[in-house]
């Protein structure tokens, strides 16, 4: 695969994206989600093959499922593309606008990034969601998806491409790279000529790879330490229900909780009652500091290591602390930026929680499951950016894009 | 010097910054403004040191006058201090808020970055301008100068930690690493263990060097390759001042133009005039494509290089094109997506270059060179952003801090 020509060949078409008129950006949505419901059994051929492979490395059950498609799958992923359709265009929109003191007429405008790159793991539908976010926003995309999912993907590609075709747009417009290899994910973390900007979806490994080795601008997702650190003025019942929704609602993904934190007043009272509501629901394992370890029944001990590990699993970590100070201390210290919670009934400690946890999203009495762009009302999510720079938090569509300072002048000179 | 333990202390600085009322911090700068004065004497005496070291390097005289303090300059720099004193404070504010469909209360708030790492070169108001910038937005700062203001730098980042102490505030709130070789920079560029942002002020070098090795989120800054497009429907006088002051007024700033773009119809014209009114000026050496080489009778024909290269001096490329759409391609494959400014009358023309120029501000019949925070209005400048994801252009003080959700809920779980 010659990376410099899939490129060049984004950054034409991004040229001629960033001025498509919403109707007509629309109108290929709509093809888009057609053609993937026409190219259904297609597709589903294609799964086929991922998946007979994977059966023979013996992959996890939930590696299986995150890969697995079927006709109720597909139409999902069309009428993803279709509700997408139907958001604003955030393009266009002038954000602020004034006139300087030498009479320069100033307008800051909402535009698209350019070309954005992305790479991601399993989940063969992030192929049709990033590509449809990228080109709602007038933004060129390159696809590398995992190799799990590498007949599936080239397959929800092809019928994208299929799509922009038959609507007389740039076929380079949603680019997937066809080489199933690292050198090619390499090569394009350092294709900074024509990426603008690189969204990585993956684990800790690959966030890791691409800080290292990526010479383009990175927006950082989906690595999460979340904890939930119960106060000495917790109500213990929302407390219990918030960690076990926080924990076992979908412990794969990123805005599950590792780790709890619990005021040292209410630890011997409150952790007995922790550890038998879990017996009721999906068994997990409690990796205890040693204090908590001695109050508990069945806790295993913490390494330090433990405390620093995004589990993924039926694994929780238990800390026990003096005070809120040593909560938020401990948690800034352990955590990845992404969500924080607190349960408390006293103002002033969840008003201190929430000035000084260092994280996207800092909350008082509820899950750290909520922390997702549908949920939070942006219509879709391209990601959960974990970084300070440019987006923190759940991503939808405005996190697509830049601003332009458009200058209107009358022969002025300095 | 202990890259680590600097910031470790800078991490812990940022956390008691965050929460600061604006009235300690005012009164810290105004601190440190005095102290500047105070110390002035000091001040001048190191900067000595470096003038002498200079001299016998023989460094340019444009670099000589970049290092150079005397006591206005000092007296400046403290004033600089002060302004940001009265500028208005980002940090705190609620962006936007609303309840989502669970009822859960979301608020996004403009919070500080945390740690901001800076390296720059030589002239060394950056060291007082960039700290206070940081310290206003609550940021803890960790600098890294050019070792040609070594001592000057040290002696001012004294002072301010001085001031810090006065106040009783941390003084590694403001930290200058003392280690002058290119390894701690190098080092500095992967501490991102503890920096939250990377700022490098410099030439393309060190722009360069940071995209290839930094493992921090990077804005980068400062590097100016703009373009000034004649078009045919151009008004001649506009032009030729609008191209006189975006080269000459300041030849060694990155918002200075490099070259000009001529519409063919009007080249043959144009170019005379343009030549000869160089001649009533500092001397500019054109560098020019063969079709305006023909035209011209003092310039050198252009290598391809040439047309890629940001000469920061008195020397400017010229292309001749056949419309404006060839202007346009040709900027977007030369420029650094600095400012662009096209030249002309017509409304169509200027409104076709405005939406399809790739660049941080695009002007019409106005000199490049007003590209600036000050200029713009913004009261201060930390750099100006040639990048697409957080910033772009001038950056001011909001371009410093990034957002954080606070979430109240009420024991919801998902």
């Amino acid at each position: 695969v010659d990376l410099n020509l899939l490129g060049k060949n984004a950054k034409e078409a991004s040229y001629e994206l960033a001025n498509l008129d919403l109707a007509i950006k629309n109108r290929a949505l709509f093809a888009m989600a057609e053609t993937l419901l026409e190219n259904s059994a297609l597709i589903l051929q294609e799964n086929e093959k991922d998946l007979t492979k994977a059966t023979e490395h013996a992959i996890s059950e939930v590696m299986m499922d995150r890969l697995l498609l079927d006709a109720k799958r597909v139409e999902a992923m069309a009428k993803g593309i279709q509700k997408i359709a139907t958001l604003p265009d955030p393009i266009g929109e002038i954000i602020e606008g004034w006139v300087n003191a030498d009479g320069l007429v100033i307008n800051k405008k909402r535009v698209p990034l350019g070309v954005v790159g992305i790479i991601y793991e399993s989940r063969p539908n992030v192929t049709s969601d990033a590509a449809s976010l990228c080109f709602k926003t007038g933004n060129a995309v390159i696809l590398k998806g995992g190799k799990e999912a590498y007949h599936t993907n080239l397959a929800i590609a092809a019928s994208l491409q299929a799509a922009l075709e038959k609507v007389d747009l740039p076929k380079s417009a949603v680019q997937f790279i066809e080489d199933n290899t690292r050198e090619s994910t390499s090569a394009l973390m350092k294709l900074d000529k024509y990426v603008d900007v690189l969204i990585p979806r993956g684990g800790a490994r690959l966030i890791r790879a691409i800080k290292e080795n990526s010479t383009i601008s990175t927006i950082e997702t989906g690595t999460g330490i979340c904890h939930v650190y119960v106060d000495e003025a917790a109500d213990f019942k929302k407390a219990v229900e918030i960690i076990i929704n926080a924990k076992t609602q979908r412990p794969s993904v990123c805005n599950a909780i590792e780790g709890v934190v619990i005021n040292r007043k209410i630890a011997r009272e409150f952790l007995p009652i922790m550890e038998k509501s879990f017996c009721n629901n999906p068994r997990v394992e409690l990796r205890a500091d040693k204090e908590a370890f001695e109050i508990l029944n069945q806790a295993k001990l913490a390494s330090e290591e433990d405390f620093f590990t995004e589990f993924l699993d039926y694994i929780l970590s238990v800390k026990v602390v003096e005070n809120v100070e040593e909560a938020i201390r401990f948690i800034n210290t352990h955590n990845t930026g992404h969500s924080e919670s607190i349960i408390t009934e006293k103002l002033a400690t969840a008003e201190k929680f929430l000035n000084e946890i260092d994280a996207a999203v800092v909350y008082v009495n509820a899950s750290t499951r909520f922390t997702d762009g549908e949920v939070f009302g942006f219509g879709a999510e391209i990601g959960i950016s974990t970084q300070k720079l440019h987006a923190r938090g759940p991503m939808g569509l405005i996190e697509l894009t830049t601003t332009k300072y458009v200058v209107l002048g009358h022969g002025e000179i300095r």
